[in-house]
């Protein structure tokens, strides 16, 4: 008894990409609201079918939204809880399941980000906690006072730990945010498209050790939305189906404090903390590694990009840093293409919103650096403490 | 395809009853602990078991519940989307769903309240909103500017228009208050167990016309907790299962607007907002008003309960004053037994995490007012904007 190939996703939509801070008069809420709608043209549905909304980590809860797009009944509204960008896909397995528990029928997915309306997102945890905030206040609490106040601080240790421990280097993470840029430079909507050599990355600042600035993510305020259906209706509709095969929600255990307290065992220090979800996803999908084709992996920063490759089964322990420098991450003759649109790192970042879409766009054959007869993508949320996520498409 | 009859309630915990401000040393994270303990201890299961966790309005996310409770995986987490107490039942739906799903096996339900933490509850409009918050800012924005600063004057006018074109009185709100408070007088943890007669009642004090001290729900502290596994699973448990028949989340088209406003139609305006939500429900339970046998329904204010009983079809439109003034409510002769824990009124107000406990209890055969051969219950989270939801249990 699982969702697997229940529902498919039928429409993606994105708002227009700005720089943080940059969207003007387009506040939090109209950047959430075209993303759905642009996702409803994309998928031919009239917004008033909508009966269902899941999020992860977003404040326009269905309440407001709702009457904003006219939708006369609300069926289901839920959102993953806490987190960053790790919830993505679990938002869209809540979808999946709440159309299979037979609470809704046409769901949105949506995610925005505006940082001028709350705080600088990467700021997470230089400030109290806020009340009725349903972020985790343990960081701010426990971890920020032992001077790890952004998250690139906290991953730049785990990915440190994995160089000492299997020999990965910096010209590894280079190849990684190299890769990604000559995606992004396929890609007319991504921001970042100067072509980026080896040098270029070298010359970039340092941040926090290991990670320069080219190994970040950019900083950007937008929406992006899926709409999510049951496999009998997806079949009849506009788009070519994404149907999901399967979604796991979860955090490894003990990981999501490896990233405080550095206390964890070789075998889960040095990871994404995607082990257990890779195990439940490929269980519930009835694949492997060797089926998928293409991935879309959550790049907050490049050395997480690595070790969800290791998590994930695409290469052996500490084997991912040579595979990257190989050429293994390229869309066109790569092992694993990965990240085909540019990613957070050189396309957009509205956490993982635009991972799944792009995943939706390999899977209908429509991706700027389109991966040749792709019929099973990996689609990952953040490598974050509970909740992480990931989910497989098929065509 | 529901989640009809696929799982069921097999353990339910409490934490001690504190008054707004006295659960002393005990935080908001103690209070949810202890009741998903006390929850597990009911059900017979080691609290490792559980790796799946699913909540309404409350803080206490995952991330910081599990590693207290030294659960190894968690594999679900899910909040449902702002409200108050309305999503109670809807977080139950969605650990229904996410076992159905295949996400998940164990999943502990649970919701705390401790007021000094945060906000005096109550105060809910009178605060500007909170970075990071996932509760609906509009009220804050667009109600209480209009002089609506809290839940109780806004449910006064629905209850007074009621009032105004059924002709339902003041003793008719008395009458809830009054069968509550018997119901509580049996129930040995109840807070509120003095006698309470009809002048008591009229010489508590106004509020909010036509809400007088007695009308209005406790104001308390402390936590509640459901453990909910697979059918299957739950039939070689420890305590008779309270198998799910049906949940459904909503919010009738418009009436979250109807609050702030006063501006909907007479068919949606004075009503709890709750018949979309009956609808859904008996359409997934395969039942109707005549096959519950007993109801938990959401008291924040006595109004609010008369209005559910005919958004739930126990009356007609108009009718449940009188019904209640009859003793229609009561748990030995009642037409329809109500509130036989004595509710959020007489009882102690955890939202409706006590509702849902006491729903178990009744369809186990161990409430303090127990209904006599009760087979199937009703129990509502509370009548609010979206999200709101109910569900229906059976033996």
């Amino acid at each position: 008894m699982t969702i697997r190939d229940k529902t498919a996703i039928v429409g993606i939509g994105l708002t227009d990409f700005y720089k943080r801070g940059q969207s003007g008069s387009k506040t939090h809420l109209h950047l959430c609201l075209e993303a759905i709608l642009n996702a409803c043209d994309d998928a031919g549905i009239d917004p008033s079918e909508i009966d269902g909304f899941s999020s992860y980590m977003d404040e326009m809860n269905a309440a407001v939204v709702a009457p904003a797009l006219g939708i006369p009944e609300v069926r289901f509204s839920n959102l993953v809880w806490g987190g960053g960008g790790g919830g993505a896909a679990a938002a869209v397995g809540n979808a999946a399941a709440a159309i299979a528990a037979g609470y809704c029928n046409v769901v949105a997915v949506y995610h925005g980000i505006r940082q001028p309306t709350g705080q600088r997102f990467g700021q997470v945890f230089a400030r109290p906690p806020a009340p009725g905030s349903t972020a985790t206040t343990t960081g701010r609490d426990f971890i920020a006072p032992y001077g790890l106040m952004a998250p690139g601080q906290m991953f730049a240790l785990i990915t440190r730990r994995h160089m000492h421990q299997y020999g990965t280097t910096t010209d590894h993470l280079a190849a990684v945010a190299i890769t990604q840029r000559e995606h992004a430079r396929r890609n007319p909507r991504a921001l970042r498209r100067d072509p980026m050599t080896l040098e270029d990355y070298y010359n970039s600042r340092m941040i926090s050790d290991p990670f320069r600035l080219f190994d970040y993510c950019n900083e950007n305020d937008g929406a992006g939305a899926l709409i999510v259906v049951a496999a009998d209706r997806a079949k009849d509709m506009k788009q070519k189906p994404a149907y999901i095969m399967g979604v796991a929600q979860g955090g490894a255990g003990g990981w999501g404090n490896a990233i405080g307290h550095q206390t964890m065992p070789e075998d889960i220090y040095p990871t994404a903390g995607h082990g257990q979800i890779a195990r439940d996803l490929y269980r519930m999908a009835g694949v492997g590694p060797k089926d998928v084709d293409v991935a879309e992996l959550y790049d907050h920063f490049t050395g997480m990009v690595l070790l969800q490759l290791e998590d994930y089964g695409f290469c052996g322990k500490g084997e991912s840093g040579p595979m990257a420098a190989e050429g293994g991450l390229r869309w066109d003759t790569g092992i694993i293409p990965t990240n085909t649109h540019g990613g957070n790192l050189s396309e957009v970042y509205f956490h993982a919103t635009t991972h799944m879409v792009e995943g939706v766009r390999q899977i209908r054959g429509t991706s700027t650096a389109q991966v040749k007869d792709a019929e099973i993508c990996l689609v990952t949320g953040g490598p974050s403490p509970v909740p992480s996520s990931g989910m497989i498409l098929r065509g």
